[in-house]
């Protein structure tokens, strides 16, 4: 029995996690990124977290380390290309954490890092064909092909929130225009219920955001909807649908047998799922969407540093 | 030294090549398919195709059999499931090959097949990830990830002209709306052609199609675009448009280092590709599209054959 080091590394919080090769949690640590600080300060926190959790081994071997990383970085080299949230450019977070922790690292995209853990941990235990979707801020995805994680060229696949699927449709932050998350993040969501209530539409979420629009949070749209809200159920409808079609592609494209989908939108829960089923009823070639199932990831919070430990697990030992 | 029987089952010809394992064509043939004589008829020229050219083997023992099919089909049992331009469902191809020839089958996809004949015999010799698009007809693909094709679930995956881009667009024949299929293939090259000129707008077109708007093909727009009629270059612009949507969509999701675009469309040349790596270019996140490139497929109508014994050796062994 060994256990391993899983790393969360987050625009908000770093997380590490102590764990055993099964999933099981011995220490947990968090503590804020603030990358107001420089990369020097966060990538100090990072190293601090680790070493909290590793001093409650009590003894067990320390395997390895996993961390999961936002942005485009390279799986092979471990060195974070771009994470904006965090202000990196060409982080080589690999080869500082095994400097200074001196245990082997494997560092790797969080979305991909979610899928693995909801595979090995949580809800799509035994599927080989799976696609893992976070839908908060931005919109996520990690995919998993023949039992393995799609990579691409250099780890940067999975990037479904930036697929257009209304090629004259709203700008999106990536370049492109009309992506999903465009039409369907968090803030997409946001903004659609803004404007709409902005322009006169009754709505108890002018009231759950003190009377400016402008403060209207996906959070409030979807507790809005919950309360029976028709305004924010149809704001959400709408997301629900672009989401629908996305996933439709994806079935196309990949035909998974389950499709997960987590990240903060999620917890709008059946509102949400029924649109997005029916609309993949509706629309996917039925011999392909027959029998895939559209769910909520399990993970939740700990997708990420169990996500860190199942890419050390996946592609920490030759 | 081994040979190898390759079978491409299209709607309008069965053909059969015998090769060496490295590609080398040492007989072919082919006949028409005639599905209207029902799936007995069609089996039996399968049979007879793939006889003619095994007897061409001249004492080369032949390893095994190959055999591309159009339509969803289940590749571990060899089952095409249907197949509208054979009139085919539920029809055992591997199982009924293997009696009749006494030799190993393997089936799959069309586009599948000739992805992997690029990877092995054509222009994605050394390439791990590969998005093969075929346009003519219909629209199809075949992809490989991590140096695999990507099956899913039953190898169904890759049905790329099915994935919608205009979500409120013209219906497919799939049940979609809006797919790639219905914006792009040669049909709706054509029907958008005739459109144009049935509602009057000046064209070299009309007179290539003797004067009757419904009978403009592809081939006549393609044919038109290259002598310089601006509404024919103008039509194939817009199916261009639509392909490199289509295909920044798949660089995010799959991280390819290579497309290849073959079909009768693809011969279409400069003006279609000049605007295809143009919309990448302009839409797809750099870091992801900086070193993708998209170019005609080599294999032309080898693709079939070449691409059924590809997927023998890939398959076929244990």
């Amino acid at each position: 029995m060994t256990a391993l080091v899983g790393i969360d590394l987050g625009g908000t919080q770093v997380r590490a996690i102590l764990a055993t090769e099964d999933g099981r949690v011995l220490a947990r640590y968090r503590t804020r990124t603030a990358p107001e600080d420089g990369p020097e300060a966060v990538m100090g926190r990072i190293v601090a977290a680790a070493r909290t959790v590793m001093a409650q081994a009590g003894g067990l071997p320390i395997a390895g380390v996993g961390a999961g990383s936002p942005g485009p970085l390279d799986y092979r080299d471990g060195v974070v290309l771009a994470a904006p949230n965090l202000g990196w450019i060409n982080v080589p977070l690999k080869a500082r954490l095994e400097a200074e922790l001196g245990l082997p690292v494997v560092v790797g995209n969080d979305a991909n890092a979610a899928a693995l853990a909801e595979r090995r941990f949580g809800a799509a235990r035994g599927v080989d064909n799976l696609v893992y979707m976070t839908v908060s801020t931005g919109i996520g995805g990690g995919i998993i092909t023949g039992g393995r994680l799609l990579l691409g060229r250099r780890g940067f696949a999975g990037e479904i929130g930036h697929a257009a699927i209304e090629p004259h449709g709203p700008p999106c932050k990536c370049g492109n225009t009309g992506c999903l998350e465009a039409l369907a993040s968090g803030p997409a969501i946001a903004r659609a219920a803004a404007e709409r209530v902005g322009r006169g539409e009754p709505s108890v979420m002018l009231s759950l955001a003190g009377g400016d629009p402008k403060r209207i949070t996906a959070e409030i749209v979807a507790e809005a909807a919950r309360g029976g809200d028709s305004l924010a159920a149809d704001v959400l409808q709408n997301a629900a649908f672009y989401i629908g079609v996305a996933l439709v592609n994806l079935i196309h494209i990949l035909e998974p047998e389950l499709i997960l989908i987590g990240g903060g939108v999620a917890h709008a829960g059946d509102l949400l799922f029924d649109t997005i089923r029916s609309v993949v009823r509706q629309r996917a070639i039925p011999c392909m969407a027959a029998q895939v199932r559209i769910e909520p990831a399990a993970l939740g919070d700990d997708a990420g540093v169990l996500g860190a430990i199942a890419l050390f697990l996946e592609y920490g030992r030759t």
